[in-house]
């Protein structure tokens, strides 16, 4: 892949020179994994003076939790207008799942980074942060799977390995989602919606309980 | 945690003092990262020369290679066990789900690192190689799925989609899976089963197809 090069705003506060920052970065520790990126290969990727870089960031690991924070971000965002949406259970989690999914697919660099590249090692002082935000997105999908269970429209499982089943599924997609394929966002949410919400629902034609 | 120390055998073929190797820089590359683990790193956790440690292992790619290729045929050798025994497609599934899941809470150390490091970029020549393995535990998943859907015992969905949905909940097990935690990896597998078992199932009080 070629990298993507871009002249730097005139104005260094414009925001989209470091949205431009982010993505670049966000691909290269995709490409060639966080640790062995070092912000020289950055600077290059974006034809700028490394000194420039530190305009906009400190470190690198500020970078990679500036990454993370985007799609969490964007993750939480999504996930909390599906919380407070007016909907049954059933379909918040449909529309979670085709949110989350979505959001992967749209964004691979910056979820793969995300979710691959951000360990308590690499995060360091950062990780509590992180595992803060994700701790919400957790929390949010388990009061859905909750909420269904005490309704009794959802069979009465464990939450939070339901949960877990749920993020494995959908988190996973990093590792073999091909963004030119041949399956869309929308093709793959609506397998698995059938999947799993078949997977949680008790049926209406059996007795609950 | 503390490292675990060892005496190297002296008959330096023995086969444990290999094992040993292994899990050591299992450990290892679990807790520090592949890339920042070093081979002075692995023969301090063993109380042994870094020299000594060529004798079994050329390179750290290598090592990451023999540790990928254990959990690899671990997984294939359970795997191609259920495949062949004479049992109807969904209890293939549901053992299965409960020999991965098993498998990587027992081995988590192996598996962690099998999952986590092994990007192109680590693996490097050996890539070809770990892709042949996985290639072969996703056909024989994937043969157990359409099976299930010739027979009409299960739901007529993309069965690569069912598949990656499998894997991602089963693999993602390593983010959160605590060894010393609450659950037991059959407590898991259980909820799990009737989760997955249900989505894929076609319900014998509807009608099939």
């Amino acid at each position: 892949m070629k990298p993507h090069r871009f002249s730097p705003s005139r104005n260094p506060a414009d925001n989209s020179t470091q949205r431009q920052l982010y993505r670049v970065a966000a691909r290269l520790f995709q490409q060639k994994g966080y640790r062995a990126t070092s912000m020289q290969d950055i600077a290059d990727a974006l034809g700028i003076q490394k000194a420039s870089i530190y305009y906009y960031i400190r470190t690198k690991q500020d970078l990679l939790m500036a990454i993370a924070r985007a799609s969490m971000e964007m993750l939480l965002a999504e996930g909390e207008r599906i919380a407070r949406a007016p909907l049954p259970p059933d379909q918040k989690l449909r529309e979670l799942l085709k949110s989350h999914v979505t959001l992967i697919c749209r964004n691979l660099d910056l979820f793969t980074v995300s979710l691959r590249e951000l360990t308590p090692v690499n995060a360091g002082d950062h990780w509590k942060e992180v595992v803060a935000l994700r701790d919400r997105y957790e929390a949010l999908l388990r009061a859905i799977l909750r909420e269904g269970m005490e309704k009794g429209a959802f069979r009465n499982l464990d939450e939070k390995l339901v949960g877990f089943a749920f993020l494995g599924m959908v988190n996973w997609t990093i590792r073999w989602v091909d963004p030119q394929g041949e399956k869309s966002p929308e093709e793959i949410a609506s397998v698995w919606e059938e999947l799993f919400l078949n997977g949680v629902r008790v049926p209406r034609d059996l007795p609950k309980g």
